[in-house]
């Protein structure tokens, strides 16, 4: 199965699966809004910038033309911040097939309209096909072939089966999953947990209480997906806990790195810029927060970092409230459905 | 409150709780086997061989007779090696009254028998109360005094609020729980996932592999616990998942450092010695591959690590049976499940 397919932004993340999809002999193109960007990528066949120490194969093709970029391919994966999103598509409208099938890489939720990415490639294609493509994955790992596994999620089982055999190696490991919500909701407020991770590391505590904030985590997550619809099993998978561990643990993650500069006591614009590229989950937990009302689902962990970023709130005593809570004779989290069996 | 508290066990878990229990005012009586041990801390007032750097308070008596030790407790605290449990117990016989609550710190599954701490108990005391106390709590960060979540679990709700009372601290967060099958198979086995996750790490895998194998691993445990009487829900809380994460990422685990070691091809032998205490994980491995065909229960990361300890199986070849499965249009396995949802 050789494709031909189109990659918008050239981040790490899209770099990556460049880079991995042309190994495996499809055509790639690459696009970016930054157009020197694009140039120094053609010039000099390595993205410094993002992905340092990989090599860019000769059949990755660089566009600065996005319409050049998406022009006969099967496959178009969206790999701009969230945020980017619509702007993107906004761009290609009108040149688009229906049967180009839409992949989505980037993990967030709309702001202020609180939408998540497939719902807004349905505003503009209605008729397109469109996957979700998430799971703990780690670009710099990825492109230099060290085993991952990763999800293919989409209400159509075609598309969803299409791309895993697009992207399947025999490093890269790709499962389907019919619960797209599921799968966009996980990858997307993961992100959240993994700033209060970071926080917890920043400030000094140990790997005890990240434990037990992720273990919190997932849970108020899984809450809020389900009474959006999701399927709770989605978040006991790949795309739920471990996503939520690889990004909450390892270094190679931005919006834990930025958590660790909060949790030291940086302020929110200089973490951000100390890391260079887009945290997603600064957008992330504003949208969470909102979703949270929105629903009135009980999300304490999210409620604690939207208050550090956006209502100065110490990371310290926002810590402290999470993990000191005084009630007594309090049964675990986990288990307060089933406080009967006593 | 101030109660008198027996620990039978003085390796680094049983003496943290030693500390925690007697900076918050208890009276601490602390046994072990080996004499020559208990003189040491007697005389240096530190626990130079298991747990570095930590003060032992005034308040801790050391006892080399056990009779002594255990008299006029309110709590029995074992914290010896699981596969020591039994002859503790013995040891004990005919000195305990059944007003004394007996506290499981250990976490393990006796071998060949297979069974749980609390059916050993139960055989020698059927009418003692038992609470087992676990979640991810490495001792080196809870005698610090750094925040740590742990769960008291017990058929007898009177005996796991009293736990709970005896051992929260503002820092020390205990939670009830009443599925005791499940409190203890999360935390004996989490130890055969935290080898894997080490033989991945020795062989230089990534995070991605390992968020993979983990949240695989807490899956096959919470199948085989379901089919054991267990409660699915315990699995996704502190003493599953939360114990999973937390041995399996932190350097503090001697499983994790075991499988390091392991993976970096050293033998079974040469690595238990180079970690210097019990490594649970190895004897757990044995119990849970018998466990898994004695309940059906289908446990394939369990299956590939037993066949490295007891096997000679190759560490690499195991993980990439693990890691590179064959099957295309595979479904995730979390969602196996939910298939006829397309």
């Amino acid at each position: 199965m050789k494709e031909k397919i189109a990659i918008l932004g050239a981040g790490s993340w899209g770099t990556a699966l460049a880079i991995v999809l042309a190994n495996k002999g499809h055509s790639v193109n690459l696009w970016a809004r930054n157009k020197e960007h694009i140039e120094n990528l053609k010039c000099n066949r390595e993205n410094a910038k993002y992905l340092p120490d990989a090599r860019l194969p000769h059949n990755i093709i660089m566009h600065t033309d996005i319409y050049d970029c998406i022009k006969e391919c099967s496959v178009i994966v969206l790999a701009v911040s969230s945020q980017g999103i619509r702007e993107t598509l906004v761009r290609i409208k009108g040149n688009v097939t229906k049967d180009q099938i839409f992949v989505n890489v980037s993990k967030g939720i709309e702001n202020d309209r609180l939408l998540r990415i497939s719902e807004i490639v349905n505003e503009y294609y209605p008729d397109s096909k469109y996957v979700a493509l998430s799971g703990p994955s780690h670009a710099e790992e990825v492109c230099k072939g060290i085993p991952t596994t990763i999800v293919s999620a989409s209400k159509s089982k075609y598309a969803a089966e299409f791309i895993q055999d697009v992207f399947i190696t025999p490093t890269l490991r790709v499962y389907t999953n019919p619960d797209i919500v599921g799968v966009e909701l996980g990858g997307a407020l993961k992100n959240v947990i993994a700033l209060g991770a970071g926080i917890s590391d920043g400030l000094g505590y140990g790997d005890n209480a990240k434990a037990a904030l992720m273990t919190r985590g997932i849970r108020e997550i899984a809450r809020l997906g389900e009474a959006m619809g999701a399927n709770i099993g989605t978040f006991a998978g790949l795309t739920g806990i471990g996503d939520l561990i690889v990004t909450c643990t390892s270094m190679h993650s931005r919006n834990r790195r930025c958590g660790i500069k909060l949790g030291e006591g940086m302020s929110l614009e200089d973490a951000i810029s100390s890391i260079g590229m887009v945290v997603e989950g600064v957008y992330t937990t504003k949208a969470a927060y909102d979703l949270s009302k929105k629903f009135d689902v009980e999300m304490p962990i999210t409620n604690e970092i939207y208050n550090i970023l956006y209502n100065n709130s110490s990371a310290k005593e926002a810590v402290s409230n999470l993990m000191l809570r005084s009630k007594t004779h309090e049964i675990e989290e986990a288990m307060e459905d089933f406080a009967n069996e006593w």
